[in-house]
């Protein structure tokens, strides 16, 4: 049986003898424009927190800063468990790579804050908004589109990626069902990744193609991994808008809900504009 | 002149000869419950950072992560730029205390970006919701109240903390009309205290009160200096409410805009609550 390319894509082996120092790949199968998918990049950052062997429960917050984009080939991840508490714990992490002059840099920064969940009342505020089924939506296709894209069944509902790029846009609100292609299990790391799935606001706001690219995202968590493992491999439900636009970065805000209308995640960023 | 006591609350001493290491004491006048409010600690990262010298740009992100609740007394914050690049600068912020054994701990961990902002085309795409002006409202008084509270003129438009804690609460919306007590010329710092200026969204959705606790925050800043300084020692705007209240934790997120109507803040934060 293969490995899902998620699986490879954030696959980070131990180094004997230094707790938390992991080394990895940044995948082709994920690759962006400059450099791979960065919903992938902050699920390295998870991966790295969960294979910790002193990790205390699950995540509920991750923050990760894209300090400059991943060159092909390998990098090293270091999570360090900063503060432990009796239930929750608090995690810093750092990715570096070593450039063709043989200086190690900085690529990633995230910080993870982990929990033990205990049973409360609990309220979901933020209703999933009536849409048709999955089976009723159509599979985006993107011919000769960046490689990552394909490892996704994204199927739009309403505020697509504009067809005619005339500067007409009002509005920038889109939502989509997505899941793996093909389609994988829900965890922790896939979870991060979808996190980012969603193309940049400012191009359906002004149907223009500047160049972006994400400086720091952060990813709220709604749900254990009981739930996720519930999701199966389903289908998720996002949406997505951006709040402001000014003088070279805008906010993208997310929600992502299981297909039976659990809000798993809630998700901002701040996304660096052209022009 | 006496000092303002937001100005004596995140006041930091630079440590010679070690770059970006500074000592600070927690502020009695900012005294929440258990430590003083969050908001003092998010503006003391963003303090650090505002008096490294080798600072490029300003502050367009910051999170920052409560890993224990701060003792009265001094601490120390390191304030370290990981990674600085034509336009961006990303940040790695620590803020320690060493506790009555002689052990020093870790109380914050924070990441902040900041950047050279340029003329592009903007839009604010979340305009202010439609209010009567700060003049027409009423400063919140809360008698016995914490001390932080006290160094806020908070004038409530709706979604008031209860008044009967009646578990009767519908909706976690709540819109606000705030500035410093006494009056303060806005900056990044005074910005950051303000994004956690919100009471929290389950107290006034369950209208019950139960123990809670920020965990980590989040604010992306869409505002520069000078329209900072443009806002001068007036009213900002703030609207809050939560997404998800699940198994412990909720999010609330919220907007700050000035007076005449500019986005300044977006912002989410995630809460433990108990029961």
């Amino acid at each position: 049986m293969s490995l899902h390319p998620f699986d490879a894509a954030v696959c980070l082996s131990p180094s004997a003898g230094e707790p938390g120092l992991y080394t990895g790949a940044s995948s082709p199968d994920y690759w962006n424009m400059v450099g791979p998918f960065g919903g992938t990049t902050a699920a390295t950052a998870i991966q790295a927190v969960m294979q910790h062997p002193a990790r205390l429960g699950e995540p509920i917050a991750l923050t990760v800063n894209y300090a400059s984009a991943l060159q092909a080939g390998a990098f090293s991840v270091q999570a360090t468990p900063v503060r432990t508490n009796r239930s929750t714990q608090h995690w810093t992490i750092s990715l570096s790579q070593t450039d063709s002059a043989g200086m190690d840099s900085v690529a990633m920064t995230a910080t993870v804050v982990t929990a033990v969940r205990r049973e409360t009342w609990s309220v979901n505020d933020t209703p999933m908004p009536v849409v048709g089924p999955p089976d009723h939506a159509v599979r985006f296709s993107f011919p000769g589109g960046v490689e990552w894209i394909k490892r996704y069944d994204i199927r739009p509902l309403s505020g697509l990626i504009p067809n005619v790029w005339d500067g007409g846009g009002e509005d920038s609100l889109s939502l989509l069902w997505v899941r793996d292609y093909p389609a994988r299990p829900l965890d922790f790391a896939s979870l991060s990744a979808m996190s980012d799935i969603f193309f940049p606001r400012v191009w359906l706001r002004r149907a223009t193609h500047v160049p972006v690219g994400t400086v720091s995202m952060t990813v709220h968590f709604h749900a254990d991994s009981t739930q996720l493992a519930e999701c199966g491999d389903g289908f998720l439900l996002g949406q997505a808008r951006a709040q402001a636009f000014r003088n070279g970065f805008f906010d993208q805000t997310a929600q992502l809900w299981s297909e039976d209308g659990t809000l798993l995640v809630t998700t901002s960023q701040i996304v660096y504009y052209k022009e």
